[in-house]
């Protein structure tokens, strides 16, 4: 468990480091790159970049050349929280302990800042400087990302978050909701890892059997943390799911079924990598780590 | 003239069906789907997506290929105007005579259908299936256009235009204001119907003089129209920039002086095609288009 915390914590150094270098070839300092720049540093966790790069280096060795994809990604993952916290949307003051985007510069900026972030993770990928790769290969990771964050995928599940609001869902639309709204871009992490390292069609589809199922772990997982949890830990509030009335596992199924099916999950997930070799043991720790995090 | 009419009739009709069928793809009539749709054929000029494919025809006979590209600028170019008008922006209730789609909608809706839209490009350009062209190829037209459309294009200039509004600008300001704001787009589109045809250097060289010129002739008689037009035929209120105490050409150096200096704008890019035939004829005629349209 020490050598994973080491893992995670190399493996956002190189994410932080790779994310702050895209800001030191702009010399100007312009307000637009300020506001992109302090959400996208802001101290997230990295699941999505760190699980592009496991999955990679489940396959090949040769593995890091995929971190500026992984960069696209997190610019992608940071933009869809700047934007659900405005206003007219989810109205968040805080955001990992700090103040969310638009409350820090203003609405106007947090929304150009947000539509920027997802506009430079495409410059990202189509940059032949940055990131060194077959173009074939380029446009099957610029695609799957592009499916996984549009109208079909994460944005269509954002919709569905909020029209949900005023209503009671089943079990089964929830988790078509979060399949969409967290599930789409945590599945497309993997499958671009796997696109990168020229995984075989087997080994993608086993893939993305590990990364459905810890996607909705990790959205089950966040439920009963908004009912359990430490907001010290968390850097938000607890609670508020309930008070909101929010469709939350936890609401809908109780907090031990909700933790039992986590755990029935991560099970799957790790089930579905049994034929791969010990370089997998990331992606099996990440899976663990769902299930048992703090915050 | 009746002629180019007829072009420009033809070319939008081309446009709006290509456009028109990306949403039959999806049998879910979503309420995302339908704001975006609703922006998308609301009836815009298309002339960025022709311009694209005028580029392409001006060097290949084979040049309809290049739709699907020109489509994804016009999506790109109606989030931009999507998330302009919301109510932290520039709060407009009308474009092109009808509701602003966070009027017709909700605010939630209109940022989400815009990034909706933003993405949808991404996904065009990276579908094979949609556009046929060489890996390469494609992702030189993908680096295109998200570079133009991101934070060291359009949304930088959309972001001096909002901090613009508590200032007076000079002409050189306001001028590098639109080559980010609508130039770089407008740019792109040029460049990648040239990238799409294969175009040498030099004749990339001399698409991108005429692309820089017929950019700010276009902003600049924007301005005029918005002190001098037909509300009727703009589809939208003139005199707003006077009251607004914007920053135009007008305002800067008269709309005398203003007008001139579009016809020497138009003249400058009309005399960079000189080297291309006649194919390059709906190039020169939009370059006259502009300076001599009424809305």
């Amino acid at each position: 468990m020490l050598m994973f915390k080491e893992y995670i914590k190399k493996q956002q150094q190189q994410i932080n480091e790779k994310l702050a270098s895209l800001f030191d070839q702009n010399s100007q300092q312009s307000r637009l790159l300020s506001a992109m720049k302090y959400s996208l540093m802001a101290g997230g966790k990295r699941i999505r970049p760190i699980l592009c790069i496991s999955t990679a280096s489940a396959i090949t060795d040769h593995y890091m050349d995929v971190l500026p994809v992984a960069c696209a990604i997190e610019c992608i993952h940071t933009y869809s929280l700047m934007h659900d916290d405005l206003p007219a949307m989810d109205n968040d003051d805080l955001r990992r302990g700090k103040p969310t985007c638009h409350k820090k510069f203003d609405e106007a900026t947090a929304i150009l800042a947000g539509d920027a972030l997802l506009t430079l993770a495409f410059e990202i990928l189509s940059d032949e400087t940055l990131y060194h790769q077959e173009p074939q290969v380029r446009i099957k990771i610029i695609r799957s990302i592009a499916n996984a964050s549009g109208p079909n995928g994460m944005i269509e599940g954002q919709m569905r978050d909020i029209a949900s609001e005023t209503m009671r869902l089943k079990e089964s639309e929830l988790e078509a909701l979060h399949l969409l709204k967290t599930g789409a871009l945590i599945a497309a992490s993997v499958n671009v890892g796997a696109i990168h390292a020229n995984a075989t069609e087997r080994q993608k589809q086993q893939l993305d059997i590990y990364a459905q199922n810890i996607g909705l772990a990790f959205q089950v997982i966040d439920d009963v943390l908004n009912v359990k949890g430490d907001p010290k830990l968390l850097g938000k509030a607890v609670g508020t799911d309930r008070s909101l009335q929010k469709n939350t596992y936890p609401s809908l199924i109780g907090v031990g079924r909700a933790e039992e099916k986590a755990r029935q999950l991560v099970k799957n997930a790790i089930e579905s990598l049994q034929e791969f070799d010990h370089r997998a043991e990331p992606l099996r720790e990440i899976a663990n780590y769902i299930v048992f995090r703090s915050h």
